[in-house]
Formats: structure tokens, C-alpha cells, sequence
């Protein structure tokens, strides 16, 4: 399995995304680079219930937004079809970041960066990241390295 | 404590809520009702943690959705202050339906009915409604009773 | 090209769209409901552009919902993956309905009535649908006439 | 009027905001920051119809946001009241950086800045910030420089 199949997604803006301006507004592209995260894990093999704490599974552990960032080069339409492309980085044993990087055609029209903290739920302390994670991590940098050498 | 107090609200349309036809995008009318619901019972004096089951708390009673629907008469545009009107009423004895009315100054724009339905989380029966909910419903009932005297 | 390519849809359930209650919000089936309908007829053919007005176009031609109702069968937890089924109808030459069902497996957990009206954006009077949609209603109406045979 | 008016906002976490931890999903707080800067130019006295282009008016200037951050440093629960804090500033003749600051009671809870540019819709050149804005950032920020006197 390459990581292109789970590092490279695709998303087409809706009406209802779009401000009266007729352009995407802006929250959404940070809501966007989430589900694009939730999407890769997926794809990857990571079940949603492994990673999100609700009421009916007894997960322990949360992956809290300590920080996000994002930047917008240039105004996405309604109807436009994205290339999105993602590039998670271990910061430490605690923490991750993401960036998720919004092509419409070839250009960079968004980038965004999130940084997700790995934290007992009860304790509210910070602990390692999940191995799946960390896997999932690893794999999706490893095509990189290998163009590198 | 007049009722007028809790089943009558304000809300300001926002840039976002807009699609780019510069007209509330529907499903927001949807969201709104629930979300004036919620905060007619807080007015009222219910704390969400009494109604709303999370992971935080041990509520073992949910009031999942079971029927909505929604009339749009006329279209709201961006800048508008909504004044909104809650009607609750008792189907029967784990049903509750909630009539959201949205005046444009005196012109009613739309209308949402919502049914919720009381149930046991865990074996997914349907239970008697909460309490303190059934004080708010008649509560909220009595002043047009008296009206109607 | 069979009507199965734009009439059956996939979604999978986001963690950002379920409540505390670990469940999908409810008035998400209602926003979800509309972008099935963008997906069906983009992929059939159809630009966004032809549909929906915004500044960037001189579409004069609006399709207001003026009626919605939703049903819910059966909770819809995160990470869910929906079978989506779309399935339009003319009401007459300015109303069409969407009834869009959404499956869990093969089980029916929920299911959206939406009713577009068509209007010219300047008079605001009833005007007929634009016949690109005409269309795409003939063309997925015409594989069951044909099962009825 | 004194700033306290117009700078300072409450809002209540409402159980469609939150995830299905409980906990208000990243992407609203960058939401309501720019839903409390529209409350606050509201209240200040500006119109919508003078700052957001829609295809009901004629504005020929837009304001996209082309770079936002948020730091979270406490979760924010269902049922909370927030207190909002907004401090404009004008960081050139274009550009215009909005801090929105959530305070749980005394806590600061989250802080979000936002960077628009204000632009002309038509040529895409950058222009000067429209003179209400201009009006409004001064006058929040007058009270500020009087106690630092």
C-alpha cells in the first residue's frame, strides 16, 4: 500500500460551505484539515473508535487541539474540486502536527496546521502518542525519506 | 417569572450562516431551533447537564430526535435580527414536540417542529420524560391557558 | 452510464459532526442530504455554476427549499460509514422533491424530504426548472420505470 | 457609549457544538471569533450590508481572512458561558488583526487571531480598510491608551 492512497485526498466544495461572498468561509477549511486527518487514518487502517473518546467505547486517552494555524492564499469557489495532501510530523512523545496543504488545480490555494496534544483523560496528564498513530506516522514519512536518499 | 422571559428570543443572522446566494443556508434554521430550545431551558432554570448525556457526566436518559420538519416561507437574509418563539407541547408521556416560530420584525419567515423522544441509553426503551422538562412544558402552557380563560 | 453512479453516494461519519452523545447531530442528515444532491448532479453533469447563483455568476435562477422534513430510525454513530440513495421527483413545472435515505449496512436509519422551489431571483415569482435538472430527474426515474416493466 | 459595550460578549456552549468527547470541536471557536467580531461592529453601529458583500448589495470590497491562529489552553464544556474579549488593531492600511479572547469565568479558555485584508473584489488589488472600520478600531482602542496614561 503506498501512502499516496491515504496522504492524497480529494474534496469539492458545497453551497452551503460558501459565505454570501460565494467563496468558501473560512472555519471550514479548519474543519476540513480534521476530517481530512479523520479520512487518512481510515484509509490507513486506524478504526475511529481506537482514536475518539465518546459515550459508548471506554477510551482512556484524548488528542486535544492545543494549537492551529492556518493560511489562505487564495479564494476557493464553490464547485472547486481540491487536492488535499497531508503531513503529519512527531514534535515528541506527546505531541503531533499536522499540516494539510488545499490545491485547487496545481496552485496552493490554503495550508493548514494543527497540533493535536495526547492526554489522559482522567488525569488530565500528557502520555505517549498511540502506537497506531505513531505507525501511521512513520509510514507516511517514509516514502519521503526514500526520495531524499 | 414570566414565560415571555424563556419562549421569546433574538438572534442576528451571520456572514457564515449565509450560502452564496446570501440567504441562511436551511439546515441553520434547524440547528437554531434546537439551539433556542436549549437556551429556553436554561433560561428557564434546567442546567444542560441534567438534559444532555456526555462523557463528563452519568446521564442515563437521552432525548435523540426522531421527527423534524421545517416550512420556509420567506427567505432571511444576512444582518437580520430574528425574533423567535418556542411552543412546546406533550405528545404523550416520553414524547415531546417543540414548535420553533422565526419572525422577521412581525413576518413569520419560517417554522420548525421538532420531536424528541425520551429514552433509556442503555436499553434504548422509551422512558417517562425527565421532570424538570415537563414543569418547563407546562410552565410554558400555562400563561396561554389563562389567555384562552 | 447507469443511474447507480449518481444515485448511490458514501459518506462517513466525522467525529466533529457527532454530539457528546457520541451520535450525529441531527440537523448534519439535513446538511448532509443537500450535498448528496450537489454530488448527484455534479456527477451526472451538471456545474454548480448552472444551479447556484453567487456574486461570481449571473445566474438569475434561485431553487429555495420551501418545505424539509427528516425521520430518524436509528441512531448514527462516529465513524459510520452511510450507503446514501437519492431519489428525485417533480412535483410539477417549479417544485421538486428529493427523498434521500441513508443506510447503515443495509439497515434504513434515516430519511430526508426536501422541497426546491424555482424562482426568478428578481421578480421572486415561480418560473420552471431549469432543464438540466429535468433532465437528470428523467434519467434517474427511468431505470425503475424500466424495473416496473 | 463606552467600549465595554460593543468589546465585550457572552455565549453559551451548545450540545451541537461540542464532539462526541464533550468538549467544543477546535473549529467553532474560530467561528465565533468572527461571529463576535460581526456582534461587535453590530453593536458599535455598522451595518452588515456596509462590510459583507452579498449578491443583495453592490460592495465592491471584500475582507478575506488570510491568516488565523487559535491556542487552546482549557477545554471548554457543554452548558459553559464564555465570556468574549475582542481587541482590534491595525496593523497597516490594508490589514486589520482581530484578537477574540474566551474567558470560563476568569480562565482564559482559548485565544484566536484573525488577519483580514481588505481587497477590491473586482481587480483583486489591495485597498484601504473602509472608514467605518477604521472608526470602530480607534474607538476600541481609545479607552485602553486613556488608563495608560
Amino acid at each position: 500500500m503506498k501512502s499516496d492512497y491515504w496522504l492524497h485526498l480529494k474534496r469539492t466544495v458545497k453551497f452551503g460551505e460558501c459565505d454570501s461572498a460565494g467563496i468558501v468561509h473560512f472555519h471550514n477549511l479548519l474543519n476540513w484539515a480534521h476530517q481530512s486527518w479523520e479520512e487518512s487514518i481510515h484509509k490507513y487502517g486506524i478504526s475511529h473508535k481506537d482514536i475518539f473518546p465518546s459515550t459508548s467505547n471506554k477510551i482512556n486517552r484524548g488528542l486535544p487541539i492545543v494549537n492551529c494555524e492556518a493560511k489562505f492564499f487564495y479564494p476557493i469557489e464553490l464547485g472547486c474540486i481540491l487536492n488535499i495532501e497531508i503531513r503529519p510530523k512527531k514534535i515528541n512523545n506527546h505531541l503531533l502536527q499536522i499540516k494539510t496543504i488545499f490545491f485547487n488545480e496545481s496552485i496552493k490555494a490554503a495550508e493548514v496546521h494543527i497540533v493535536h496534544c495526547s492526554i489522559d483523560l482522567q488525569t488530565k496528564e500528557k502520555i505517549k502518542l498511540p502506537n497506531c498513530l505513531e505507525l501511521w506516522i512513520e509510514a507516511s514519512n517514509l516514502e519521503n525519506k526514500i526520495k531524499e536518499c
